[in-house]
């Protein structure tokens, strides 16, 4: 998820990581609530903050950056020992605390981002776009989910996806209009972390169909 | 799963959208039953009609049709739709109806022909053909299953995935007899459509092993 | 997961198949104490067989072998035969035995190297090649435990994929330092084996972090 060239390490890569860093620290105290062995703890982790951009990357028939960069891995892992670390020291953090659920805004709206791009350059169509951001973003949460035995939370509970899919939404319009890339990422990081935001404060839920 | 060029629009397309429709229809009230917010319904009713053509189409490791082409996307949407609009004036359709299954088992008998000609393009065994067979027919309706929390139904229940089976099996047996696609296609969507129809007609279920 | 081409076949692929043949017997021996039906038996056995070298294999980004080759497709159709013959004749045997469990360590180890030289070969960074390594060795027997809505068994209670990440270690090192592929092959096959081994011998499992 790293390594777009016209932007500065210093920006959309360092949200990136806060979000690789946020996602693998909740899915690893996610798994040690479940009581899953160390090795458990860890494939949680990094199934939460990798197994989204996982997915798109094989729905674009490319080898996942995951495992052929470092640094994102690594990033990972830190995120991880932090989980174990404040577990073995009577852990003060639970994934609802804002320590947790802000960092995790702007890993989703990065990653979001991302999927996005990844999709546009691949030469999908709009749901494409849609589905490749929203798997960014909530894929690796959702693999989680499944493993420890629960129906994916963003398809019962929350406004959470959503977000996800209105940045895609304002990118995919703005550079179909023609706009540069820059402004398309920064519409779809803002747009996705202010709803987020916005949900986590005032906890909007989606409506159920009946 | 549109586009193959030698049949008309209004036969093998047709079939395949007919069947997306009662695919995307069952998922979505599916995911109604479930209690699933508005996106987990929509969710549910995309993965239920597209689900299985994206696996096929990782395995023969291109980027999944759907993702690019909208014709298909455009009838799961409308399929929806509809459930979204019968759940909220008070449903009078049970995905056990006619209405449902024989609709279902139209699109069963397409799917399945669309896996096997996409894998005996690709060069796959007969075991290839089968699994890219059964997996493009059944597949969506079992990632619904596991995101709901259930054991997928082709495993325990049903006479079913062997329909698509038996249908795949004639296909790849006529294609290695020198039989023209056209011929193997009708074949397959024929015994597969006559075998669910049947199955569900004299409640047909496979045995268990024990 | 055949055809390496610098081992004779009495070697390598013999533990190879000797590891599908138990997979696929302890995978359709699982479904039939889970109530499924013959296809549901017959799927259980294949997904845990192959499901971790095709999952590897999408993660590579080429078509999986399972569905072009056939030789090992025959060897975990014999397995399955076995299983469903073991309990139609009340069945004598069970997954912890030893006659299970001895073939199945040969499996992890073999296909843990299998999945190293992939991922190896395809030039992915060392977190890729433990991913690989460990997903070709126990991806199969969680989609199992997925599919029979179980939570993966390698996370919560096992020495187990613990043994592939040590073999794939040891390759990783030995290639990395120069070795040639056959010496990081047996390192990584002995190394997983004998932790394996000792762990069923002992009955090892991994701490949990609380």
């Amino acid at each position: 998820m790293t390594g777009v060239p016209w932007m500065p390490v210093s920006a959309f890569d360092a949200l990136n990581w806060l979000g690789l860093l946020a996602f693998a620290l909740a899915g690893a105290l996610d798994g040690a609530d479940n009581d899953l062995d160390v090795l458990g703890v860890a494939v949680l982790g990094v199934v939460t903050a990798l197994g989204g951009g996982i997915t798109r990357d094989l729905l674009v028939d490319r080898t996942p950056v995951a495992l052929t960069a470092t640094a994102d891995v690594l990033v990972v892992l830190a995120g991880v020992l932090v989980a174990v670390f404040l577990v073995r020291n009577g852990r003060r953090i639970s994934t609802d605390s804002l320590a947790v659920q802000i960092p995790d805004a702007v890993g989703l709206s990065a990653f979001a981002a991302t999927g996005a791009i990844v999709a546009w350059d691949s030469g999908l169509s709009a749901f494409g776009v849609l589905v490749c951001a929203m798997l960014t973003g909530t894929g690796g949460g959702a693999i989680r989910d499944l493993l420890v035995g629960r129906t994916p939370g963003i398809l019962v509970e929350d406004f959470y996806a959503t977000c996800a899919l209105a940045g895609a939404t304002a990118f995919w319009l703005l550079r179909s209009a023609g706009a540069p890339r820059p402004t398309g990422v920064a519409a779809c990081v803002g747009i996705a972390f202010v709803l987020r935001a916005l949900a986590i404060r005032y906890d909007w839920h989606l409506p159920t169909v009946g």
